[in-house]
């Protein structure tokens, strides 16, 4: 679906598509408050994926923006944030699920969350559910007690029409929704758009 | 190799073993201010495995202790917390690796760290090195600045002889390691020892 800023992805769905190296992914809040989940796998070997781990390891700091470097479970460089209009994105939490709406929210017939989207998204690919790890979650909010460790979901910081831009080091399958869960996008679901360019 | 307290996994190395349900793992840092990386895959299912964005989405927390569920990729449990002498672990960093040792210390000739040490120990199972999360790091002492996300690897806070103990709620295979990072353990590389009791 194109919009304005190029393509959309519908109130609580996800997509998939290919990123070349040095290309630029650009990923909009179209209406404010809300969270889009990437995921990257590398276009070579799908089993080299976004990891949360290394990445926050090499960057010692959870929150992530402009300059950083997002790497893979092999260490090496996947994509790199060159703009950020927001300045707040979430990295240590999975995308949300089935089971994160049965365990958290108690929903008895519960969406399939962006889990379900991303996995439907990336079949083609050769993904897998069980390869789908922490994605890094655009525009989400989720600040942390640094003594007691205890972490909450905020609304969002963005603002409609604000965005995030990354860098593709190397060739790329991405996965990208906009986000199912009520509490990661105050209460409401909106679209996301993207574009990229060379 | 049997210690006083059970097994001893000797500094800078690693193992696997098999754990039923209802058995209950102690980790004990022998000598103090040394972390154990431990990973759990289900015994049924190699491709379900711990996962760290599931549990601290549940738990609402970045620190885990007494009474804390660790859950699998999956979203079912597979591990409790039921006693925790040190009340301090880190589950937000991948397993220390050569690459780590390359980006983070500059070494030129890397140790195979604690990520080599579980692929070594986890291969008999078919456990493979991109099937290695991020892993539960007993002891770890990973403080976090909560207003800019900053963290650091700082001494544990264990002392000689104190343990942090799981029950485990499905039959898994664990990964346990001695860590090989000179930051993690305050500068020395010590052993871990561990006992399963029924």
């Amino acid at each position: 679906m194109l919009s304005e800023h190029g393509h959309e992805i519908p109130p609580r769905s996800g997509t998939a598509f290919e990123l070349r190296k040095g290309q630029t992914l650009r990923v909009i809040d179209v209406r404010g408050e809300q969270v889009a989940d990437l995921l990257a796998f590398s276009r070579s070997d799908i089993h080299e994926v976004i990891s949360s781990g290394r990445t926050l390891d090499y960057a010692s700091r959870i929150y992530l923006t402009t300059g950083d470097l997002l790497y893979s479970n092999r260490s090496t460089v996947m994509l790199e944030i060159t703009a950020d209009e927001v300045g707040r994105h979430d990295f240590l939490l999975t995308p949300c699920s089935k089971d994160t709406f049965r365990i958290i929210y108690g929903d008895t017939d519960p969406h399939r969350g962006c889990f379900g989207n991303l996995a439907a998204a990336l079949e083609p690919y050769g993904v897998t559910e069980d390869m789908i790890p922490i994605a890094f979650n655009c525009f989400m909010n989720v600040p942390v007690d640094g003594e007691t460790g205890e972490l909450r979901v905020d609304p969002p910081r963005s603002k409609a029409g604000e965005s995030v831009s990354f860098l593709a080091h190397q060739d790329l399958i991405i996965g990208l929704t906009a986000c199912s869960a009520l509490q990661s996008n105050n209460g409401s679901f909106k679209p996301i758009a993207y574009e990229i360019s060379s």
